[in-house]
């Protein structure tokens, strides 16, 4: 099936939705904890963070700005500018999942949707236990992308959590060993299963696959 | 294993880049294509392309500046305002993994990783042929990123190819029935298996999780 512009314009809501937030491919799994200066935690799934870079350690999500829909996860960073990153594994995509329905101040996403706060060192943010890979971020710069209302919410990381299991062949991490999953579209979660890896391309170590034509 | 910021900063660079290219989750696996001016096209593989809203229809991508290293991804979108983004599947993720060489201008990565130019109506841009959903973009806005001199740069979609087949239950995309892969750090790539899919959450519809604690 082939859409234009045209097309995509006039397409139906939902199903423009649906279609727009698969086919960037697919998308990592975070549960995103954090806590506004009276104490009130939150915890919200994404599936918009990206490496951002390696030094310093910088990862990106996207969010939209707090108005008449409370965003308590850019409310509370903005406040205390303290965040963690927790991975979604597939014991716990169903709880995760339903982080995304829009709680009142006063309810706890952790309670409600049964996972478990923990909390490291004089960290202030919520870090999820039943997490493999997860991480403490300190905010650094919240960029107002004016082309759609977005906001690009920009972190380092402080502290860096991985199993000792998540370490696979040659000190690579393979998120398989910890099932850690993906997202396409808005609610469907994808089991991760290592197919291959290969070396660091170098022009003139290219496999000949021009032959194989 | 737990990582302060402190023992990140002194890690071996290999290590760090091997750690921190792959704690943000699961990346999607996307081949950029794009032609200069005078018509040399290329191809390279992403792992940073996201979904930025579906109303418009924005995606990004993260590159670093042109400068030293040519980054002709970049230097074309600058020029002619096109370019292509198409998913990467388990049949080549070989191929797709050497366009990340350094090839010089004049050497055509679609021909030496073996993979096929496509073209759609009169949009410029190499669609790849190989690939299951595609996209043709306008390019609309690059955004430097000065805590570590990367550049986001936002597209329009212009063209969409979805493959009939990719259309799972309820006219949702299954990125596994096209086999649509995804990338964990530099090199490594994963197949993507869906395990469940939800409601859309709502806070009164939200299962016992409670309870079962």
């Amino acid at each position: 099936m082939q859409y234009s512009k045209q097309d995509i314009d006039q397409m139906d809501r939902i199903q423009k939705i649906k279609f727009i937030n698969s086919i960037s491919g697919i998308k990592p799994a975070n549960l995103i904890g954090s806590v506004s200066n009276s104490g009130q935690v939150n915890l919200a799934i994404f599936s918009s963070v990206f490496h951002l870079g390696s030094d310093p350690a910088l990862l990106g999500f996207i969010t939209r700005p707090t108005g008449e829909i409370p965003r308590h996860t850019l409310e509370n960073i903005k406040e205390n500018k303290q965040y963690t990153i927790n991975h979604v594994n597939s014991s716990f995509t169903e709880k995760a999942h339903y982080t995304s329905a829009k709680f009142e101040r006063g309810q706890s996403e952790f309670k409600i949707c049964g996972l478990t706060e923990e909390y490291i060192g004089d960290f202030k943010a919520p870090f999820v236990k039943e997490s493999g890979i997860k991480m403490g971020m300190e905010f650094k710069e919240a960029i107002d992308i004016k082309l759609n209302g977005t906001i690009l919410v920009i972190g380092e990381i402080q502290h860096l959590i991985i199993p000792e299991k998540a370490l696979g062949e040659d000190e690579d991490i393979d998120l398989s060993n910890i099932n850690t999953v993906g997202i396409s579209g808005l609610n469907t979660y994808y089991e991760l299963k290592k197919i291959s890896r290969y070396p660091y391309a170098r022009v003139n170590q290219i496999p000949d696959f021009d032959a194989e034509i």
